[in-house]
């Protein structure tokens, strides 16, 4: 039997995940950091994304029902609130909705989510299905990368607003409300995974879990880059920009 | 209320799909077979598929768990036997790992999956959800892509063995079986859902099921070509050709 790491060493092994695999290293994610995407690839980017924004408060209500403890729900429903708002305009569904808006795509095609990438549902899905068939801890530690998103937003904000003339502050309010939000969640899922990670293998088990959620980030960005970028072959019935 | 399609123009209807979408269209399976992959290439790809191979019969043990019809589980059933044969040396599994044996991949490395592309592993896991989730109908249809293999087999192996000189016939054992069992069994599905989607909403979900795994195949291909052809960016953990 391997002895768990001791709680600091287990924080540096998860941080060094984020470090490898987070998805702002991605070339799609420097490309569009650089101001060199076209505007048709920042539409491929929104419409895509927005799939996997729509299954986030899924992905929460699933592990929601599987907490048996009051205080964790209480917690952990609040990204729902976040997420879904009072009302259709608001929420951080309703900002994605605008930035979608804002880069001139139609708000009924893209919430059909009829010209997303297969390799976007594919790896969408995979999310919800890891949280609802893994272990509670698993399904928490796959949040985990909120930890690595409030420099990467931080970054990607300010490249877009000084590189892009067509992106404008309010179309980039999604991100100005999770600079807030990411730090907490974030903070949250880390203090109850090193709590309640007590073996070795559970440690193990975070660890490839946010592994996980990594690769369900990042092959995102692969099937937008090979579509919309290089080689730019864009499969059958997917988004083609005008 | 739409009337159905006669069954003929259904089947019309079913093989454009294939003709559209079916993944011997791919500029990956177009540089296959003009030669213009390298070994490291074939590599990549033989061992991804391995992944997609290896969840076939589950696939099919899924499809057969819900077939309430003896008849039809004793047909189904032989594409269970087909692949995994009576022993580790026979079946469709073991014919794959003589492909990538011959491709000089380490055998426990590709039965691990660990070197795959996440885009291989969400794509697979959708099929697999699918065939358990939707009607018995539409996992049935999901194998109609079997209908538009034979043609594509035929000129893969010839292309193949005329354009790699370290392949060698014995190293497609995997492919010649195929050519004479995906007939049969395509066979089988067109017949089963000609008869079954008695109206047009039942024959749309077929067409539908089709389209969903044309993309399936499809998108295994798209992270193929991401990752080792162009532009040819390995994700973090994915295999390294040498």
């Amino acid at each position: 039997l391997t002895a768990p790491l001791a709680s600091q060493e287990f924080e540096k092994r998860l941080r060094r995940i984020g470090e490898e695999r987070y998805h702002d290293k991605h070339p799609f994610h420097r490309l569009m950091n650089a101001g060199e995407l076209s505007k048709g690839q920042l539409q491929a980017w929104a419409l895509n994304r927005y799939h996997y924004q729509a299954v986030i408060p899924l992905k929460d209500a699933a592990i929601l029902s599987r907490m048996e403890d009051v205080e964790l729900r209480r917690m952990w429903r609040q990204r729902i609130v976040d997420h879904d708002g009072d009302s259709d305009d608001q929420g951080g569904l309703a900002r994605w909705i605008a930035l979608s808006d804002g880069l001139g795509l139609d708000r009924r095609y893209v919430m059909s989510t009829d010209g997303i990438l297969p390799g976007t549902r594919f790896a969408v899905e995979a999310y919800l299905n890891f949280v609802r068939e893994r272990s509670l801890l698993e399904a928490i530690a796959s949040s985990l990368t909120e930890l690595f998103s409030r420099s990467a937003i931080g970054e990607r904000m300010a490249a877009m607003l000084s590189r892009y003339n067509f992106i404008t502050r309010d179309l980039l309010a999604y991100f100005e409300r999770r600079l807030a939000q990411a730090p907490r969640d974030a903070d949250f899922a880390l203090d109850y995974v090193k709590r309640e990670a007590k073996t070795f293998d559970q440690q193990q088990s975070v660890a490839a879990a946010l592994e996980f959620k990594c690769a369900v980030l990042w092959s995102q960005l692969d099937v937008l880059y090979y579509s919309y970028v290089s080689p730019g072959f864009i499969p059958p019935g997917a988004f083609r920009p005008n």
